[in-house]
């Protein structure tokens, strides 16, 4: 069972703005990434095809808190922690380690909350248990992770 | 003195995902466009280079709650309030609104807090109080506006 | 029978890179929106669900020439150009003028080339003839417009 | 002296559009990471501050072919190549390689060309030589390779 992923990612120029740092939405599209390895990691693909009807894990609630800029070209570490497990929703806490940074300093931290979807036969997207093969490999992480 | 700024803006195709809806991400571009229509409206831009040494009005913290998905040629609006007002921090609540779905629903609601800042004769970002100027221009909305 | 449109865009901050411009990424989303707005005037939308099966219009190939930088808060104009017509290709010319500058500069010129397809049985993507109800609607653009 | 780099990438899910592939202004996204990495292989940095003026190599012309589509989780070779150097000026063509397809497709070709620029004492952008200890390791690379 699983609670945290890690990955590394350069920052890219167009994911800069004129500040000169990355644009805060582009935070986001990180926590997606390391949501995404997480899964992968566990064998899963988060566009789950090969469910009848697909599942699909959209958010539901997304924040972000800012304490040091990341700039072009800085290697960050974007450490993914599973901070609440329900029967149909998950929640990510992702903290974002500057590399690059002498010493390394917390640049942001992140949360993302989703909830396990499908379609319903009329179309309507309808919230479901998360299937027990993916939510049993999946724990909370130990409190002190976490703060 | 101003509390809010309504804008519209038409969903682009190169704001969607696989998914068929809006990226989460890209509600957080549509907060600063309001933002920044915001302080036009008041007469000001966010990079203020006139003042010396410039001002800046980085995130702190920003949040977004998802209720209904937004679609390619969507129209929303975007109904910025003005949530709290500090000596140095200004914090908006922005509702998204689809005016393309029958009845117009609520597609989202977002927070964004930002902080004014300053350069430091050493480089280094500094928060500072919000000009006069600027100050006296702005207030908090009234109390039933942000429920 | 229409050969172009016009609109207008204000640069949005997160559309800016660290070198204070707008990422020539972005060109080619204004593009597209051009392109969307286009068919829009004509009353279709480029994603065309009504068709069975549907019909879409992926690009094929696009290029774009920069002139002169964009910047944050700059008024543009995107004025796009019907350059070519064929039984299943349109092409268009798209010149960026930028409005805030004095006087107005061409920030750029781009072109976007785009096919009609729709999907086979076996989910392939396949060419097929722009429909005679759109094609009716739109004509090269005077050789003068052009260069 | 090198004439070529070749990255891998796997397509991310805020990349995709809502036609279910990586939206067609995304590969001018992974031409420009091909460069930098390219750059980065050299030992220097596309925003090169230790210049006096600093250096910069803003695009002039840019343009892409698509073949083939990107979808969300595919795995990507951008292979960058150099075509052309003159005194100001790189061009390079850039290959994507879906690795995740089977057989392995030429998903499109891009060119990424870029002159090198300083500003002058007045703040304008002028085009300057690039310098030699650059110039002197890169080469264009072997015409069969251009194909």
């Amino acid at each position: 069972m699983a609670y945290e992923h890690r990955l590394q990612r350069r920052v890219e120029f167009s994911e800069t703005d004129a500040a000169g740092i990355v644009h805060f939405s582009n935070f986001f599209r990180y926590m997606e990434s390391a949501e995404h390895a997480f899964f992968r990691s566990l064998g899963y693909t988060v566009m789950m095809r090969h469910y009848d009807p697909p599942l699909g894990f959209p958010r539901v609630h997304v924040e972000c808190d800012y304490k040091s800029p990341l700039r072009f070209d800085d290697l960050v570490e974007v450490h993914l922690l599973v901070r609440e497990k329900k029967l149909k929703v998950l929640s990510y806490l992702i903290k974002f380690n500057n590399l690059t940074a002498d010493p390394i300093v917390e640049a942001a931290r992140g949360i993302l909350t989703v909830v396990c979807v499908t379609h319903a036969p009329d179309g309507r997207l309808v919230s479901i248990r998360i299937p027990h093969e993916i939510a049993d490999r999946i724990k909370v992480a130990p409190a002190e992770f976490l703060r």
